[in-house]
């Protein structure tokens, strides 16, 4: 049995070993650049504990957990250029430190590398693996342009954000997961509880990045506190408290969305306060929660080494806990 | 066996018919209208025909084929955006009708949906065939980053250029003709021979197509014609003038080159006048024609009903003949 911080630096390792072609460097050196900028790498550790769960190989696993990385990096670098994003991690973003044509086209490669890994895997999976990897991938694009048109929008509902959601992070968490299943020889059955498992683990995990934009601690969280408020991003606690507000509350919050020229801190202490007064903090840690408790029952379902599936529910614990 | 326009039929037929997923239509609008402009289709026209050459069943390579033109439209609608194109075919680009965001993501989902499409062969030839269209993918990327980067490049050799088209244009023809002979379960010898070429046959066009950009019938030609010139794109062409240009053909030369405030009509003259002076044309369509000697010599080396070869030659021909 692995505990997650080996498979982290199993990931690391590889990713710090990879080779690229040396040309044109302009398309390579940006892979190597975003790929270094680290992270949880979350994404190909649940593969590799799904794999490890059915006692499959972690090796055989390995090249597709690195395709699952190279995929979720390759949607971080298109989805910057959208949200002209100067930075990632605290490090300039691809298309900042070379530009929007090398960040496309580095992007692209990074797609057509994502399934070169995803293929390492045996003849008899190859297909089954194939599908479930291009089903995550446009179930993402669907996702993130969802997202863009939440933007425009007057009103968006709490089932359309939680569509949008499930879409742009869940299917994600859940495709790893039941590709490490399908490598680890899971019966049909249990690949489909570990997704269920990675797709409410998913949903959870999104709310609590809603909750920490505007609760989590400044010193912690990484980001600036409150982006989501000066953005007017329509988060679950945003539509929520549209849903729920009335007369003063509500000509006040509308009064924030339409305000341009103020000072960002007064604004996010402003909204803070309505959202305290609406409790929608309590609602999106009690929908967070419901998620929690679907993706545990699920893997109750799988009938596995039960210090392995401990360690799973630890990991997914540290996700929702997590303070950045 | 079918003649090439049966097979163009059946493609648009195909392409007519395709049915996309309703939501968000932001995102399938897109690939809907670029892949209705048009074109020859001429990828999986050949894909088709290199099939069919292996008396495999065109019904099996019809899918492949549609990815191809898939993918093909896919770098359209990401090199529209990079080159800032306004037009595509006469109509508005997908960045241009829609925005930079959409274009980019609408890209990204016909990638994968390229892939999707080639994995409709069957499971003994899937790994191989994905193999072939990763590999081609990935040189049409650094073909395509090449080409920006001889922008700002002050020298470029005529070796260069010709493995820059070699890899933005040649190994998508090549690859495509190998798909179909893959599927019409040739022998290796024979499609490693179709893929030589689809390769030349691919130089030799793009030679064609740098030919036509200044000495097209300007009725017919359907672009502005000397809009290389204009652009001072690193063309055949101008690579070989560079290089023989002396004294004041060659202040004349980089005089133009520097120059950015004259009619363009009056650049385009001077230039052409220059490269008659140093009789370009002829060493590109030299050039051009050794190629098109190598495709047809390649076609030679395999075994395979005559007809068949010779309606692969006339095709061949009539994309080297074109006048647009």
């Amino acid at each position: 049995m692995y505990n997650i911080s080996q498979l982290q630096d199993l990931i690391n390792k590889e990713i710090a070993e990879k080779q690229y072609p040396g040309k044109p460097a302009e398309l390579y050196e940006p892979i190597r650049y975003i790929m270094a900028l680290g992270g949880k790498r979350m994404r190909p550790a649940l593969l590799l504990m799904a794999c490890d769960l059915f006692e499959g190989s972690i090796m055989k696993a390995l090249q597709p957990a690195m395709g699952i990385e190279v995929f979720h990096n390759f949607t971080l670098v298109h989805d910057d250029i959208m949200d002209k994003a100067p930075l990632r991690r605290g490090n300039p973003t691809v298309h900042e430190k070379w530009n929007d044509c090398i960040a496309i086209l580095s992007g692209d490669v990074m797609l057509v590398q994502a399934y070169q890994l995803m293929m390492s895997v045996d003849d008899s999976i190859l297909r089954e693996v194939l599908n479930i990897f291009s089903e995550v991938a446009t179930g993402v694009c669907e996702g993130q342009q969802t997202d863009m048109n939440f933007e425009t929008l007057q009103e968006v509902s709490i089932n359309e954000y939680l569509e949008m959601i499930r879409l742009k992070t869940a299917v994600l968490l859940a495709g790893s997961m039941k590709i490490g299943a399908v490598i680890g020889k899971a019966e049909q059955e249990h690949a489909n509880a570990i997704y269920q498992f990675g797709e409410n683990l998913g949903l959870a995990f999104q709310l609590q990045d809603d909750i920490l934009d505007v609760y989590g601690d400044p010193e912690k969280f990484g980001k600036q506190v409150g982006g989501d408020i000066i953005a007017n991003k329509k988060t679950f606690l945003l539509i929520k408290a549209l849903e729920l507000a009335e007369d003063l509350d509500k000509e006040e919050l509308n009064h924030w969305l339409n305000e341009e020229n103020t000072d960002p801190e007064v604004k996010v202490n402003a909204v803070t306060e309505i959202y305290s007064r609406l409790g929608v903090r309590q609602l999106a840690e009690h929908q967070m929660n419901t998620f929690a408790e679907k993706a545990l029952s699920s893997l109750e379902k799988i009938p596995a080494n039960s210090e392995k599936k401990k360690a799973l529910r630890a990991f997914a614990e540290q996700l929702l806990i997590r303070e950045n």
